[in-house]
């Protein structure tokens, strides 16, 4: 596994409407897209800095994982993402070395991007994510 | 204030010797870094990602910052740095803004960079560093 660089970070807020204007008008930040992935029950804000996105996530059912997250932890990092050259080889090669997979191959993620979660047992507790193109 | 890029993200461990071979042998990157910041009484390892460091952050003292936050929230992401071009500059411009600061001016952190930290309160409850050279 190659991993390139940080994709995104993900972040649980509250509302897109109070944290977009945070991340623009204090931290100077531009937000570039709005998405709702509905499968996910999120609705998603996308910022660059530098290599990386940040990942805004508000939830839009309190039944999904966000809902939920923000129910037990509050808002705040959710998960991070790693490029890698190839997310299904990728998955395989975790899944061999004993790293619990929730997707035990890609699936498409917001931006057309293949994704796979890695599950935080075998992560340090870290919600971890890789994708690609 | 110029955000460049995520400088790097902390992640509070429970054992550095526990996580870097997570890190090294599962993610395949390489520990290129461990150093003791004393004042904030931790010990952190650094992988370089991309244009971000990874820094994980064990604690060296139950009192400590990353000793307290892991007591109350366990291991995981602790905070977001970003990279900027004047650290007092920016701090000076967000306390302008209303942003509440943990360092009114830059101190200095691990790898000898000036930094300074956000309060989460004004930051959406994610625990927010800027750091330049």
């Amino acid at each position: 596994m190659n991993i390139t660089h940080i994709e995104h970070i993900g972040i649980a807020v509250t509302s897109l409407e109070e944290a977009i204007p945070y991340y623009e008008t204090k931290l100077g930040l531009k937000c570039y897209a709005i998405e709702e992935v509905a499968d996910q029950k999120v609705k998603t804000a996308f910022f660059m800095v530098g290599q990386t996105k940040i990942e805004l996530l508000e939830s839009t059912d309190p039944e999904g994982p966000i809902g939920k997250f923000i129910e037990k932890k509050g808002p705040g990092v959710h998960h991070l993402a790693f490029a890698v050259d190839n997310v299904n080889e990728s998955l395989a090669e975790l899944n061999e070395k004993g790293i619990q997979l929730i997707d035990k191959t890609a699936r498409k993620g917001a931006e057309g991007l293949q994704i796979g979660f890695l599950h935080p047992k075998s992560t340090l507790s870290v919600l971890t994510e890789i994708c690609g193109k």
